[in-house]
């Protein structure tokens, strides 16, 4: 029999975080964990003693594949950055008095790169105090920004649904057009790195020609130059589809979407209004070219529709999940779970350990050889890196014709 | 043998409209039709002698398979209104002249109020100059506002996507809210009638509480009401979601919509900025609240999302086409097939014929009593009247882990 697990979730929700979660349960109580708790709401709400007993929540293996299908954090997230140390000992006496009442031997966090820092300072403080509890890290995140991971449990379904709405949007305007233009701007998240965005190209293949342009937030965005491209290629074709990323910048470093914000303007309550990149967009070719124009932002639903996950992300996500239980259960700590592609095709993907010490803050960015010289779409290499992670899907359980999630009752 | 066949598709797309033509065409082909012609981009293209034999393109059982799950109109959509008959007696020549040289027998329209008026003015004048081809029109529209039929074919399908991507939004913000409070605006489509709208309720069930509030375009909206009512919820649960439909009026008849634009303010490039109903409202909320808040519109997906069809709706749309076909092979003309509802539960349901010299230009709005009495959510009573609507789906055909669909090679 093994000591007590406890897991957590952290950070911005995903289609398969619960998935991991999911993983993280089951092996646990497979390789004979006494319990296995959740902490509510991560480390924030762990600090508050907000914690369940998981197998009072999930009670067969029905409930795990709901659980594998149930999108956002099932045990509730949180944005709570642990202190230093040296700065607040307090918390770390509280959280390690916490565990002790709990008897945990595995603490397992799921999350981006914060999590990781909540990781590696709570395993240095275990190792500097002589605690034996394991720390380990499971990565997630739609951004698929962290470097150390071939990519990132949670990319593969945003990147699906991108590809999947983006060909959905793209035939809707086509059906439409006949003796008129229309010009349609997709935005897609990711501020930084563009490898959502570049998922719309996913769109493109024998039975679609994908959107007509596509711009990364790697390379400065020229808006005259945007105009110009727009207008050539109405000449052409009558709709013109353009995928944009949310953070978008031009050569002076000013977000596009900061164009339509130039202003003191405040409506009538006295609110200033904001409005997206696709919209600024869409308004400023509507008054250069003249033709009608729209802007479709595919927000929260990138990373929550788990209608439409990727299978192969599911069950990464899951066995990054079981794989730290796994290594904690080994004696590791401090350390995360990565991807480690073996080889695209086909597709192989294992996975490994990595030291959370050595782990930066600096965000994966698409490779400037992955994205064509103009800066206007991604590059084949872009397209095999992508493609197997979104393959197959995990038929959603359907009650009264919507899909089931698993949910935490209270 | 039959004679020859031609169909066409007007008007918004929806999900299951190209269902719809594979009804139309197979039931041709199946009873002895000779040629079966589509007509590109509706009555207009086809005035330009746009149209194509469809046997050149659906070529296979699995061509009409993926026909079926391929959203948009396939033949492309037009929004052209014929003139009346004694303005333009031209146009019906040429339409005529053109029927005629391809030996058309039966004329099919897949389309909205609009596209029955095209039926009735073709079929009108055929009969008064004796000519002998039978035109019959076949309903669609995501807004399910016609009067004569039970439901519209499409209207099921974004009912579908809308209560998925609903519950998916609801848990997004239940996963993050701890300290926090977050207030989620959902805006949907359907300007004066409250269906799409309503069926944001289907998200809820055992495991999911739904939206919190509901307001339909058939019930006046008070903007201080509105915030008050949100103020009150805040004070129980942290997330609160509120679906608005894009067409919300206030008492005085003017579109929420509108209160965001009330000034003549330009952006840089001197347009004006629009904004919707959804973000006017979250930024009010924010102003009022002081909460963080979310503006989701579904934009095109609702009328564009096969990849999550409704079985039923796509079964319902192919037999409107195929009952289309049969009644003109029978001799009907100037008849529009509608859907009529024998039973809730179990759900079934058939076709019958409409004379559309009958059919008014009256929306069918969601009934009073379907509504709660303070204008804040939907009954039981429209519950039961759509569930039945998106029950099932039909598996997308994955190629490269997208959606295949069928398209037409020019």
């Amino acid at each position: 029999m093994k000591g007590n697990v406890i897991v957590g979730q952290s950070g911005g929700p995903t289609a398969v975080i619960n998935s991991s979660l999911a993983g993280v349960y089951k092996t646990a109580i497979d390789r004979g964990a006494k319990k296995v708790y959740g902490m509510l709401h991560g480390i924030q709400g762990f600090l508050d003693e907000q914690y369940v007993d998981l197998s009072d929540h999930i009670k067969s293996d029905l409930d795990v594949e709901l659980l594998k299908r149930t999108p956002s954090a099932f045990l509730g997230s949180c944005r709570y950055k642990l202190p230093d140390i040296h700065e607040q000992p307090e918390v770390f006496e509280k959280i390690f008095g916490i565990l002790e009442k709990l008897e945990i031997a595995y603490f397992i966090y799921i999350g981006g790169n914060d999590s990781m820092d909540t990781i590696k300072k709570l395993s240095d403080y275990a190792i500097v105090t002589g605690k034996q509890t394991k720390f380990m890290g499971v990565p997630k995140t739609i951004d698929n920004d962290l470097a150390l991971t071939d990519h990132t449990p949670g990319f593969g379904s945003a990147a699906k649904y991108i590809g999947t709405a983006t060909k959905e949007v793209i035939r809707d305007a086509m059906g439409l057009v006949y003796n008129t233009e229309i010009v349609t701007i997709i935005e897609v998240m990711g501020r930084n790195a563009g490898w959502l965005t570049g998922a719309t190209a996913l769109a493109k293949g024998e039975d679609c020609c994908g959107p007509d342009l596509i711009y990364l937030p790697e390379i400065p965005f020229n808006i005259e130059r945007f105009v110009e491209k727009v207008k050539n290629l109405l000449e052409t074709k009558k709709s013109v589809v353009v995928a944009v990323s949310e953070g978008i910048k031009t050569e002076e470093g000013k977000y596009v979407c900061e164009y339509g914000n130039t202003s003191d303007y405040v409506d009538a309550f006295g609110h200033k209004q904001l409005t997206g990149t696709a919209s600024f967009l869409a308004n400023l070719i509507a008054g250069e070219i003249g033709c009608k124009t729209r802007a479709v932002e595919f927000s929260t639903l990138q990373r929550s529709a788990s209608h439409i996950a990727s299978r192969i992300d599911i069950n990464e996500a899951f066995q990054v999940g079981g794989a730290a239980v796994m290594a904690a259960f080994e004696g590791d700590t401090g350390k995360m779970i990565v991807l480690k592609r073996v080889s695209d095709d086909p597709y192989q993907c294992t996975t490994d350990l990595y030291d959370v010490h050595k782990i930066s803050n600096v965000e994966k960015l698409v490779p400037r050889d992955w994205i064509n010289k103009e800066g206007t779409y991604v590059t084949q290499k872009f397209i095999s890196y992508v493609e197997p992670l979104i393959q197959a899907e995990l038929i959603p359980v359907q009650v009264d014709g919507i899909p089931r999630h698993l949910y935490l009752k209270k």
